[in-house]
Order: structure tokens, then sequence, then C-alpha cells
């Protein structure tokens, strides 16, 4: 590994470097990373395409995350909304603003872990942008596919249907109390925050088992339920005892002395998929999605007419509007 | 336009606002800004992809580019590299990293600057992300096609052809000279920084007209030749006084105290197109280029062997090696 800073090594020489680490490029990319633009053989079906931002010190912090840790997660959170439509993804552009004081070594890190991650998925890196900067600013692109027609969206849910969501709730807040020390460091929990898994198989098989709407929980179980609740213009009702957590969120929960749905509802970064679908469907679902991943999927709550609002229902039975968002980039 | 801070207004409502200030979604856009990704139709051709990211104080600093200059150059600079491969743009993506005390009527500036590019080459905005960050960063990426087969690299130069280059060079560097107060703020420079225009029609002309080899003029031409020289393994011999450069160009630079064609070669944000042809198919290109675009299109030089380097031969006739870079982000 290179203890060199950027400044000494420059631009072009730093983007050799991307360029030779970078696995073998698959069948479809016919130009990969190092001209003006990558060129691509087109999509199959509908192209699914996405963006998202990691900030040094907004979403993440260089004393908890290794550079690998940075690398994995920038893709991860993009990877994820490539899941909630249903897709594939196939490619990744990702610029990085960086200080020209970095190392060397935290770039090459860096890209090892986007491309473990994304070797994992069969995800090429084809291009990018590396620029000087105060703070790390990684802004990750992906590319997919879908099949027409296929995709799943926030829109489409209707009253009477099931809600659902993929595997457990509260550990991405879960993580960022461990890594404050507020909480025992438990590695399920730092993992949740530095390695999050995009649920894309799980994604497919919604799509193609006849969910309705669907939504990748990164900002909190309150703020997908609003988007869902306005795109499709309807309501819901969740039941707070139903939320899947793991041993490991609770006992967080109870060391910082918070109701363990909290972290669910309104910590986010949790990259589990929320959705909803008719109640035939959602038994043959939840079946289906726990054969051929091994992902639990559990019916949280229920689909409600618009004027209903979004309505919590406490353990003790008692119902009440849903108050409160989750993440906000700027609040 | 709103004077509130982003704070006030949150994420969410930010979102709204960009959906709603955008044009109506041009055919092909099967789902665009607002969901968890974009959903379009697949590319006709080849997928061309490219990605770049504007600092606030690196390439750009608010007091000298409005939020409408700001919102067009982000768009620019990612087009010029569609040009450059001879592509048409079709779509993008635009994440925006923004200080939390920043106005909301800045970012309705910003987006109607981009979408005032965008809307002349019919280039829609399907989606992206908004962040916080200490200085505003803007990360665009654009999707566009080229038929197969058809795209312009940088690879392709053979020894004995033509090297050309597109309008006039040296006025990037030029207008940031007279947004520093060292030369007169004359409006033609002060544009060429704030409101590029990509040269899509002429990188169409080029690819389609039998140019070998292309690259955007965005870090000053010795970059480029560094780049077209290593990718296509040539060398080039330039002619200094053969850079087109402007009557503006030339009184900034004697201004400054700086020989004219130092702009030009290591100034950058020139966003021409420099490209190799053979000798006939240069000849032609001349007259199809400036008849169909009204863009001059000057031979500035010529490709040598790899063994020969990169060679410039000053107005006295002196020819010595090219000594330097252009622009580094990390230097």
């Amino acid at each position: 590994m290179s203890r060199e800073e950027l400044r000494e090594i420059g631009e072009a020489a730093l983007v050799r470097r991307i360029r030779d680490a970078a696995p073998p490029a698959p069948s479809g990319v016919v130009l990969g990373i190092g001209d003006d633009a990558a060129l691509l053989e087109p999509a199959r079906g509908w192209q699914v395409a996405t963006c998202d931002t990691l900030v040094e010190n907004v979403h993440f912090r260089r004393d908890g995350f290794g550079p690998r840790d940075v690398g994995w997660k920038s893709l991860a959170v993009s990877l994820s909304d490539v899941a909630a439509m249903g897709g594939t993804p196939r490619y990744c552009l990702v610029s990085l603003a960086l200080p020209p004081d970095m190392s060397a070594a935290w770039v090459e890190g860096f890209y090892a872990g986007l491309h473990e991650l994304a070797e994992r998925y069969e995800v090429a890196l084809v291009g990018g942008d590396t620029v000087r900067a105060q703070a790390v600013t990684v802004s990750v692109t992906v590319l997919g596919e879908v099949p027409v027609g296929r995709a799943l969206r926030r829109a489409g849910a209707h009253p009477g249907e099931r809600l659902l969501v993929t595997g457990t709730l509260g550990k991405g807040m879960a993580g960022l109390w461990a890594m404050e020390g507020r909480c025992p460091p438990r590695e399920e929990l730092l993992q949740a925050q530095r390695r999050p898994l995009p649920r894309l198989e799980e994604g497919r098989r919604l799509a193609s088992g006849g969910a309705t709407a669907a939504d990748d929980v990164s900002d909190g179980l309150a703020s997908e339920l609003r988007e869902l609740a306005e795109a499709g213009r309807v309501g819901f009702r969740v039941f707070l005892d139903r939320l899947p957590l793991s041993a490991a969120v609770r006992r967080a929960a109870a060391v910082v002395g918070r109701p363990a749905w909290e972290p669910a509802l309104f910590g986010g970064e949790d990259y589990e998929l929320l959705c909803t679908a008719p109640v035939p469907a959602a038994g043959r679902l939840i079946s289906e999605v726990v054969g051929a991943t091994g992902t639990p999927l559990t019916v949280v709550g229920e689909v409600l007419p618009a004027g209903e609002g979004i309505r919590v229902v406490e353990a003790s039975g008692r119902e009440r509007p849903l108050e409160g968002w989750g993440w906000d980039s700027f609040r």
C-alpha cells in the first residue's frame, strides 16, 4: 500500500491506478475507465438509474469507517435503490472528491472495498471523476435493468393490502450508537453501518411475486412510509410490536435508554425493503423470499385509505397518528 | 424566489420543488425524479455514460458564479465529455451537496440554469440526490447514446494525421483572470467560464466525418495531448502560432503579461474538441463543421510516431519537447 499523498502522485497517475486495480470488465462494457465517457451495450428491458452521495462527517467519519468500508457503503446505498425497484445492477460510475493530503493507500482501500461488493453482484466500475475537496465526498451512480413493466415503484399500494419488510430494522442507528460508544460495539451492529448488504435478490422476488409498491429503508421507516403514502395516495397502520428487531438492537436500545422501536422508525440506514402486497400474495412472498434468500419477510402493518393517514399501534393496543420523520439531510 | 434556508424547508419539500420545477419529461423517461431510481427506455446503439464533479472554491467561487451559472456549468462539463465521444446526451442525474444554511432560492436558481442548458440539447433531469455538506459539491452523471461502432475515443490517431481543434482556446483561463480582476471583465471571457457550450453537434460531425480520435479540452491542450498520446501510442507536433486564440484572449494575456499561447496550452476549461483525422478527411471536416455549426475547426499540428514524444514549434520555428501539464486536481 502506498503512503504517498495524492498531491505527490497527481490525478493522471491516480486514474491509472484506479483503472489498473479494477477487475476485468464483463461483457457489456465496450469501453471502461479512462476515456471521456464509458461505452456500454444498451440495457435489456428498462434501464434503472440512481445516484447517491456520502459526505465525510455527515454520513461517515474517518475514525469509524476504514477506506474499504466507505467504498463498500458508497456502492451499497445505490444498489439498495436498484433493489427497491426489483432491478439488477450492472455498472457504476464513482465520483470521488478528496483532500490533496489524502494518502494513495486510502484511495486504494476505498476501491478495494467498492470492488469487494461490486464483484459480489457482478457490477462493473466503468467511469467516474476524481477531484479535490476539503471533505471526502463520494457520489455513486448505478445503472441497472429491470424487465419492461416489472419495476416496483413507490406508487401502487391499495387499501387492504399488507405492509411487509425484509430482514430486521433499527440496526443502522444502533450501529451508530455503537460507534459513538453509547452501547457495546457488537459486530452485527457495526457491520450494519459499515457493510450493509443490498437486498437485490429479495427485491427481484418481490417484483416478480406480486408486491405492489416498494421503497428501501434508508431514512427510517417513518420517512419511507410517508413516501409510499404520498406516492400511492394511501395511508398505513403499523404495529410497533410487529417490527422485526434483532436481540442486539433491543439490547442496544435498552442500554441507550430508548424504546426498541425508535431506531427502527426514525433511525434509517437499514437498507431493508419495505413493500406492500395483496393478502394472498403476501403469504406466498413470505415463504418464497425466505426460501430463496434466507431473509425473513415480516408483515408489520396494512394499507389504509389516504384519509386515514399513517397510524401506529403501540404494544398496549393504543393507536395514534405517526409523528416525526426519519433522516432529513438539511434538518 | 424563496428566501428560506434548506434547514427550514427540509429535504422532502426540496425534492418536491426540484421535481415540480423540471420541464415535462420527454419520451424515453418511464419514471423520472422522485422514486428510488429512474426508469428509462434502453439506449439506441451504445450507451455513453460519464460523471463529473464541481466543488465550491476549487472549480468555482460563489462570488463569481451565480446559482444559474453553477447549474449550467455542472451539466456543460459532462455534456462536453459526451460531445468528445461523438454522442448525443439524453438524461442526467444530479447529486447536490449543500450547506444547510443555503437558501432555497439558490437551489432554484441552480436548477433553472441547469434546465436552461438541458432544454437546449433535449436532456432530461431524471434523478439525483440532495445531501448536506460544508461546501457546495455538484456531481452530474450524463447518459447518452452513440451509433454502434461510431464512437470517438482517445485511442485511434495514426502518425501522419492532422491534429485539429474546434473554436478558440485559452478563454477558460482568461475568464478566470477576468473574474480575479487581473484583466478587464470582457463578457466573452466571463461567459466562457460561466456558460461554456458543449460542442455536441461538432462532435457528431467529427465522428461521422472520419476523425480518428478525440478528447475535450477540459484540462488544457497539454493535458489532452498527453492523454491522446498515451491512449493512441503516438506523438504530436503542435505549432504554437496556429493555436486559435480570440482577440479577447490575446489582449487578456498581454495585460496579465503572459504569452498568448500559455492559457491555451495550460489553462483548461475551454470545452473545445481536440481531434485527429487523416489529411483528406481533415479538409472535408473543416468545411463541414463550420458549414453545419458555424464553429471553426483549425489544424494546429500533426500526429507523430510515439518515439517522437510531444513537440511544440514556437513562432520562431524553434522546436522543443512539450513540458508541463494542465490542470491536475491534486497538484
